[in-house]
């Protein structure tokens, strides 16, 4: 694991855009060997609760394949139901992209942003809200909608094995004693932050340099973004 | 809302132990109208991918009883799917207890806390943490099964109207721009932060606010901890 | 088991009424160590098939909290599904009530009973009839909806050990050869009589000394729920 | 309806044994146009609960073929879900055929006794019980298993219009004021009552006359049980 | 098995018409000791999808009673969840039928076709094809409705043993190297075949003698088809 | 539609294999723009009602990304269902690769294969086959596993307007009378072949073009498997 990679180094993060041409907007993003396809697509209506209010809605729903793990994991579709993990990241990548989005300005129409993990290493969920902006970003552009107001990027941060790391393997997220996800804007303002105790709790002070790091790794995901949906 | 509450100030907290009789532990926990029935469930044995392997486990489950907020919420066992919001807490709960734990030294045996709300008024996942780590202390002692290395309390805080508030109602969990969830032990180290941006990002300083405002409502908390266990 | 209490004798009934202050009407009702939180919430509109037709309706739903027995059971929720038992009880709980309201009178509106079973040691589902009762004609008389037009109540009656028993704990109701339910109104006429046969088949003779003690007992709740009521 | 039957006389009952070759037992039972088919398919081994008991277990499933009502209903198992009533009855079968079985000396089997509704008009549960029964003692004959110590037959009963009617079709049925489910074994004693005030509650007396008529009805069932199992 | 039957020759045929008065068409098919009862129902409406078009709708259902099969099947009512077998079948049965009727003609209605096995041993599909046909033939007849074009019918035919076999019966089809389904209407046009190797590949040429085998099967029971909607 | 491509001629077939480094065996394969993942994974172990046979187990699951289609379909996990299409094209996919593969050599393990559509443009079922047989091979050599007998390759062949077409895209697809899968060994056997009439019936000469037209496109795949493989 690292093999190499300082301490403070982002994996090779790459952008492929319009991997599904019959999407309104889509990107395959991969962060070292995770890989995750993200579309958006447009919906003209909005879910009941919101008809009649002018406003649109915009939601995110993650899954991983069967394979992309090394030990094939089963299929949420045939088990029926979508595990907890699921759940808890898809929430979480629509809140994300929400805070840059414009609903009232959307009308009454849907964005379905879908994250589907291909292969899996470390730093999914992560990458599904990096990719799933570029997704939108496409999509708003090609369907004439609002632009996001800004950026917004994700990188997972850990201490393991006391040392500070940015985008964790999975190996390194397994040995991990705190893991964090942080949520940023382009110009460094908060949108999501999860710090979790795996084994210990932790101190303020580690939890700051985390942050701190975790910005970093933010404004390098934010030029590769640029890059894709200027080209 | 608030009533005359200072910014900085808790909302009456009280602990009523062992509300079940024939649970190993029980706490009802309340902090003003949010009211959280929270038991502690020991089970000889552990889930199929630790039998074998020494060590226990600890998992909690949450739910809402259909008229614990204003207007009746369908009920989710005849719905027949969690929402992904309770997951999410459960979730939360479970590893926030876990991070102060023994699972070596419990055996090959499991602990269910389940934390079910009666009432809601915002802050029912923080209650719920609060609560939960009660039932949990009473079991331990009266099953004469390991201690918990630390209290467990949580607080949420938020930033609503250009306030930084402390234990949020439901009015102001509604109107707030952040809203964020702080877990830590009697000593102040972290278990898990969650915070959020519901409206436009917010900056770091505020962040850094809000993480000791928050720290300062939990050593509050703690101390009611500290009188329902040691009664 | 017994505990010195008269075979002809109820367990002490208690009932605390508003203990959900923001439910339209709500009662923790207790026979003994049987204690069921129930719950009322008028919603407007009906369901489908009663939709133009000027109608009410009622309906009742029951859940046990899983600590609520000695030994912790699966929450329904994340098993996805409701246990046989729940779904037969909540449908007597709900038949039960509606015989003695006018959901003519009520208009087009649906009353939702909740029974959730805080601790159980036998007689959960008369006891949430009884309790069900109470938070229906507090929430009536609230809202300025219709009142029942008599009082309804349950016991349980069972024949163990040879004798002749009201309201039976968990450990008689396990020994009993037969069990009984009896819902009556506050007059005495019969709404709903369940009795089965546990073990061998059961005499007529034996059947009417079973049912004529159901209404002793039900007069005595009866007395409870007015008193509770009309304070 | 009841096109010249008197209100104490049965539809006419037939019973076809043999049905389905290929179960243990079978029976196609009629009363009138309501028609049941149920059969017996013994198993060995029993449900985990029970493994290493050397008691057998005996269980009864329900179901209606969507076109046996007028109205088609829909299929359950495309629903995936089993409505309430359907819960209900079965567990209501399974107890009423158990109380005459002895599950200790059927040693570790499981008998299972499905009944399904063919045409529906009207006391399609009695049936099934009276059905299932034939059914179990085909096969416990043919598998040479402990015999039942009793036939176990049922009629439902019920006022309608201010009159006591034995053997309800679904027209009465729908008319009933009371309704009721008589199950009883050969010599007349009493498995299962439930009694049910469909609109107004009900007189102690009207409950005897029910139960009387049932018991007459029941009598007839039985002898046509005899006939089918003795041919 | 076969009994002294030649392979090409078909176990007999009945056709029990109007097994269930109640619904709008029914037949109770037999092929030797496979039975399955197919009814029509009529409803007025369609889908949401066909909503304004005008055009009516026809669809199937297929269930096997669970003691139809020689060992007990489990319900997949109480399963919660249609096999995919089961699924399978009832869109090949719908899909044939669809093909000789004019659902422009029917206006907004819903045909439904429920097929039942009571009894199967080989063949079930083939039989539910040729069965459901017969009782929508006899619904449209008695509700006034278009007729279908042609009749429907459908065998099974196969390879076992290096023989080519015609109807097989549920050892034959177990043995079977290749297992072909094949649906036609009364004229020899083809609407369905669905050939699988069971085992190893097969060749066009034994192919081609299947489905003229299963051709021959077609016609006779288009005579019975016929026998049975013009009594 | 066909874009200057001629009735006999397929869209470019390309294969990317070991897509998913992680996984024992994978493959993008595209025909045109339909395009599916196919990955294979090994694992210990055989279901319940094949342990202790000695032999091996292969079984498909098969999905769509949300966005694969031109209109977002709803995510079957998070609807906690497969569709009734999905299960049968699964069934599909495992038979036809199992005709080619020896379970008994194989040993107790299980083979999973996960087919998930990326693009769809028509055919994904064949193209799914192919790239299944692909990921299969693949796993096999890579883990020292038996290799299959053959390759197995499927196209889709169909009428449309008159004419006798290769490999239909989505709208050649939906305006197709007859659609007719083929799946085939690399010598021309045939596994399995669907026809279905969409519109009216159609004559047996029809279908023998069909099939010859199959034949000849499932050799064209077949080579494009062996570039694969040998790589």
């Amino acid at each position: 694991m690292r093999e190499g990679r300082a301490p403070d180094e982002l994996r090779p993060v790459t952008i492929e855009t319009d991997y599904v041409e019959q999407a309104d907007g889509s990107a395959m993003i991969s962060f070292g060997r995770t890989r995750v396809l993200c579309t958006a697509s447009v919906e003209e209506g909005v879910p009941r609760w919101l008809q009649g209010s002018r406003r649109g809605w915009l939601t995110a729903e993650y899954g991983m394949l069967p394979a992309s793990t090394g030990t094939r994991a089963g299929r949420e579709a045939s088990a029926g139901k979508q595990r907890g993990r699921t759940v808890e990241i898809q929430r979480l990548i629509g809140r994300s992209v929400r805070a840059v989005y414009n609903l009232a300005a959307l009308g009454e129409r849907t964005i379905w942003l879908d994250c589907d993990v291909v292969q899996a290493d470390g730093g999914t969920r992560t990458a599904a809200i990096s990719g799933a902006w570029v997704a939108l970003a496409l999509a708003a552009k090609r369907r004439d909608l609002p632009l996001p107001a800004s950026e917004v990027a994700a990188v997972s941060v850990g201490l393991a094995g006391g040392e500070i790391l940015l985008d964790l393997e999975y190996e390194e997220d397994v040995a991990a004693q705190v893991d964090m996800n942080v949520v940023m804007t382009a110009d460094g303002r908060l949108i999501e932050v999860q710090a979790t105790a795996e084994g210990d709790p932790f101190e303020r002070a580690q939890f700051d340099q985390l942050i701190e790091l975790g910005a970093a790794g933010i404004a390098r995901v934010v030029e590769e973004q640029r890059r894709a949906t200027t080209a």
